[in-house]
């Protein structure tokens, strides 16, 4: 956790855990053979539809966090993913969050509504419940 | 909107909704007479316990944001508001918001939770259902 | 000053000037007829090419502030600006800075040098040595 | 790199870099045997007095970055540190900085500046010119 992420709360701002749930979701995507940077150059990108997060703990400086990410739905044209965001020393869950985005054609004008790519839409399917490697 | 907030889609990144609506309610405690700082200083803070967002519409640069807040239930420790974000000009809803704040004690080894101060929970009881100017 | 820029130390965040310096040159901008977004519609955009900050007091939360930018040089491709930063209760100096800005050609692969634009380039010309309305 | 801290121009946004140069400064001075958590438990912290970036190429989303810290000088209440921040595939320069930190003693009402504690500056001595880690 860096400190420009803290706030003078002398904890982690709580907008910072949006910033490392997206982070947490790319990786996941990379991971599981779908680089996010791979999907915009074939036109497509995912936008945010809905975020919850319950926070359940302070995150301080200097600890060290661990988000696990699971795809928990999939349809044609949107995905949504639970998260549990930990500290790595003593492991305490310190947020649960759940995202649904949607595929979006990119275009000049903003993004519009799209269906997953086909390969995109199996890979998200293959991937249900299983929890990847932590990020 | 700031240059800053927007992403590499061209929109509004949806972390920076976040902080549009701490401003939001921090502008809304202010008017209704409970200015944040003042808050703190009496060694109170309110912390997230969750948020939920719907994301809309996208928010472009150089569009002019407003958000409404409405206090929607107070209790002993938390309170729960209410928001719409929407373009000033055109008047597009762009997201819908509810947060759950809890009170708690500052101090050296971080935030402890604690029943809102008598007077703080008065003044947001007194606010329920109204709208307050828009920030 | 919104919360999120505060940080554990209890004052605004260095990056967070950094922010304010884009916020008020895009406004200084606005005002002598040259929004951002509209030069961005014609294909042409400002990147940073050095940025200098010094910090002379902290920003604390809840502060209003206030920056005074200046027009210091242009050339045939390039503007340097002078800032001032100052809380407006007390009129205190919080920071300095200068940026340098270079016209770009926005393009899919990336943003390419590009002269200023010639109405641009006389605008900020006329305005050198000139404080704009404080943003 | 973060998607978060692209902007709409499809690269990192320069307050971006900012936060890059502190989170290897932290890392620095981790590695080198003074954790800047540690050294706010004692009391101190190392606040910004200037900054100074050259923009020398654009940092696109999904690009590696690293950071080479320098401590250039050390002073009874100061350290000046010099950065380069490369990009990991292809090596290369993307931004060269310098910033200035002053030490402060923290307190309630806000830090105030104090010499360097005498362990803190003797290890920031012996590092004056050597390039650590990467970070």
């Amino acid at each position: 956790m860096r400190y420009a992420e803290t706030d003078q709360m002398g904890i982690a701002h709580h907008a910072s855990y949006v910033v490392y749930l997206e982070d947490a979701r790319t990786r996941m995507l990379a991971e599981r053979g779908c680089p996010y940077g791979s999907l915009e150059e074939r036109g497509f990108g995912l936008v945010l539809r809905s975020i919850e997060v319950r926070y359940r703990a302070s995150a301080r400086f200097d600890q060290e966090l661990v988000v696990r990410t699971r795809v928990e739905r999939v349809r044609g044209a949107s995905v949504a993913l639970d998260y549990e965001l930990c500290s790595v020393e003593g492991g305490q869950t310190l947020a649960t969050a759940r995202t649904e985005l949607a595929c979006v054609r990119l275009a000049p004008n903003g993004p519009t509504p799209a269906p997953l790519p086909e390969d995109v839409r199996k890979l998200l399917e293959a991937s249900i419940g299983s929890t990847g490697r932590p990020a």
